[in-house]
């Protein structure tokens, strides 16, 4: 059986695509739908009528509630049946709803205990809010794989000197180790390139007379947060020791939606440390675009590896210390939530980047 | 393992396009191949070849009996070989036939044990051959879903008033409770919506100046068979206590073939109290195959939750006491088939509507 | 499970189809990727990285080695691991590899134990090498079946009087019986059909003005070849008596590799005893097109039946003795490879038209 972390914040929408009408979602291998009520608020039901299963999503709003499309049972925000046409209602029927908040442009959503729902353990990078620096929202990339895999690689630098040599990396790095350590809520895997010419797309927006020095930091939080830090400095100018003056540095978010065991929906948007107009924005998206889109065909391509055929057991390397650390933290995080008597070592702190 | 009512009429192609050439038709997860013979007579064979099961439909008629088109066994209308070419016919090797009769320009085939096809148990609506009535007919409407949610459908007045508003329903309706009673051969369930404006399908095809008086009968024929009586007449002209002079009335029939747990056809037609010219019955299919696509889009959105979802166990309502009891009959049904010893207490009369 | 004779050689490719570039074929459940190296040898791997399951097929030629594109391990012709970036190379990581060997325009593949694989083995057809024939290559036509079903068709002369008459069959054939004997490695069936209009396409490409004495022999080579000799002298000429100095002859070639349990490919061609222009050749290939995707269309069907019904045991009739015995081959010699010890007695020599 499918199995997810529940207790936690994941992201399942851009907020710009929330408004006043039903939309459709999958998240831990159920449907949903939401919709932005007259107060602001975004509500996530269950789309599923408890009554003949129908998709809430086929019915309509009428003010803050949803009416079943099929024979108008009326669910408000709460969850709570406040109609069945041509009868009293009986007992308290109700439809599953989900706690919802939103942050950095996206709507996050609880599919687990919502006592447990505290909205200070929403996701947020710092950055995103200062005015020094700029973002841009990406795409919702629906990659058809587990959303473990994305995680994978995004625990993963080395990948970078291999599959996006027109965009994020330069063979420079290839021979290059990358080092992990493990973080309150999470992991951090990086590593140094130094004094190499800069990666093509720094190429293009940074304006480099020099060979750089270049970092990549990947921040993991569990269960489905990476958040990935690079730059560059020309070289000569301190950067590894800290002095980042002169740098051009940009976080890729990806935001990843565990849609079910076969799809995973990645929000990706960028955080860089200068003003970017609308134009610089676009051209930057399409490199991550091009860039991200190496990665889906790689992992679809994967996951088709994974479900057809009995392959060997997997030989490890070095670089993949991160991952497998990932994944141990996820498995005792979802042991933890099964056997709730030893939950509390295992959850996260409040997490940033 | 699938399982459907075996000793029945089920409706399986429209007569209009069964001629003197091989037609292939699924129903109760066979498949069946059809042809016309020269006395016009309908043949149906289970659509394999016994000898490497070929479709028997990919072969070619050869008078009254088809040559399958990979080796040229040849079998006569009765399903026995009659050739084997290269060789004498051993044993005696047959493929399997169905029964058929046709009525109101439909082909109806008995899938069950033929000494108990009774050509006198085939559905009839005597108003179909009434020569101050007028029929048309419609489609072979394929929906993905289990016939028996389209029967659910069938055996449910109350979702007109949320499905169908542009055409076979208003909201006048949506608190007014749905009756019913189990019948010889299945169930009746309806309910009168009175002193209010027609519905959109009678303000095009009626000439009502008035408010009317309006009723919805929905006759449902056990396994595969709805048909629904309704009509309208000008509030005050007695139309509930059975005055009907000047009314309007539709017979819409609904034929339904189980193909398999996924699909069902439903062969729909409808039957009017009133001299429809070609133009006129154009229009209203048009009007009727607008409102059916929209409960096919329903069921199969609730065939999709039904199959790739845990749902939590359905609310019952009041309006679901017909589909309840329709359900309970077919299962009965089905059970009394395989006990055959309490076989007879269940099964229906002669129907008709 | 799907089983299949391991030691063996199988067609997979055309070689015209190999240069060095990385291409991606499937055989016995197992997808392959192929290249030609600068030795002109045709490498093939399994085309699955042992790292994380990415296709190889995806990554690099860089020399004669393959570099995965995901994170840049690199391996050999051979299979070794020659290459970790960023670490040394720990233990003896490999990627599994296949014996090739190229006859006939064809890549064969041997999928079994290595150390058997003797070349010497290969199929071989003296005629395509002889310069008093012609030869062409036909397609690689993908079936949607079993290969074993396609060998059926393959050991089956029957079929041709009701599948192809508008190419290489007529009616005069029907009720003539097949005989077959055993040969060292596989079957040999056939008929003769004398004193007859000669075939559509030996009405085209032959210049009849009589009627035709006609053979097939069906040279079946287990488990996956079938060269079909076919051809046509003047009735009266002795051709049954074995002088047949004025006929016109074809051997159809078919290489078949067994993709999965639902997919085959059929390398066909055509060997000839005359020479034949490119046009000739063009439209006798556009005739066997035709011809075979006639079997395609029933062998697909029979699978979708054999797929998707519980269907009655099958008849079996005299033209079914060949398919019977060619099943039992197949299935011994899978048993045989499964326990060594009897192995011996069962493996063909090797084969000659």
């Amino acid at each position: 059986m499918a199995d997810y972390v529940l207790n936690t914040w994941y992201p399942i929408a851009w907020s710009r695509d929330i408004s006043y009408e039903l939309a459709k979602r999958r998240i831990v291998g159920k449907d949903v739908v939401l919709y932005r009520s007259s107060t602001g608020q975004v509500a996530a039901h269950l789309d599923v009528c408890p009554h003949r299963m129908a998709p809430l999503s086929m019915g309509r709003l009428k003010g803050d509630s949803i009416e079943c499309g099929y024979h108008g049972m009326t669910f408000d925000c709460s969850g709570a049946c406040i109609r069945i046409p041509g009868q009293r209602i009986v007992g308290s029927p109700a439809v599953e709803t989900y706690p919802t908040h939103e942050n950095m442009g996206l709507v996050w959503i609880w599919m687990g205990d919502p006592a447990k729902a505290d909205t200070s353990l929403v996701y947020d990078l710092p950055q995103y809010h200062d005015p020094a620096w700029s973002s841009a929202e990406g795409d919702a990339l629906e990659i058809g794989c587990h959303y473990l895999n994305l995680c994978d690689n995004l625990c993963d630098p080395a990948h970078v000197s291999f599959v996006h040599l027109s965009t994020l990396g330069t063979p420079a790095g290839e021979d290059i180790p990358v080092q992990m350590k493990q973080t309150d809520d999470g992991l951090l895997t990086w590593r140094w390139i130094n004094d190499s010419p800069a990666i093509p797309l720094f190429q293009k927006f940074g304006n480099f007379k020099t060979n750089v020095d270049r970092w990549h930091y990947y921040h993991y939080t569990a269960p489905s947060i990476a958040v990935i830090d690079f730059g560059s400095a020309p070289t000569g100018t301190g950067a590894p020791e800290g002095n980042r003056d002169d740098c051009i540095q940009i976080y890729a978010c990806h935001f990843m939606t565990p849609v079910d065991e076969n799809t995973t929906i990645d929000h990706w948007l960028h955080v860089k440390n200068f003003k970017a107009d609308e134009e610089t924005n676009k051209k930057l998206s399409a490199e991550f675009r091009l860039a991200f889109s190496e990665d889906k065909t790689i992992l679809e391509a994967i996951h088709q590896n994974e479900q057809r055929s009995v392959n060997p057991a997997p030989v490890r390397l070095a670089i993949d210390a991160s991952p497998i650390r990932m994944r141990k933290m996820v498995d005792e995080w979802i042991k933890s939530e099964r056997s709730p008597a030893t939950a509390a070592a295992v959850q996260p702190e409040p997490s940033h980047a």
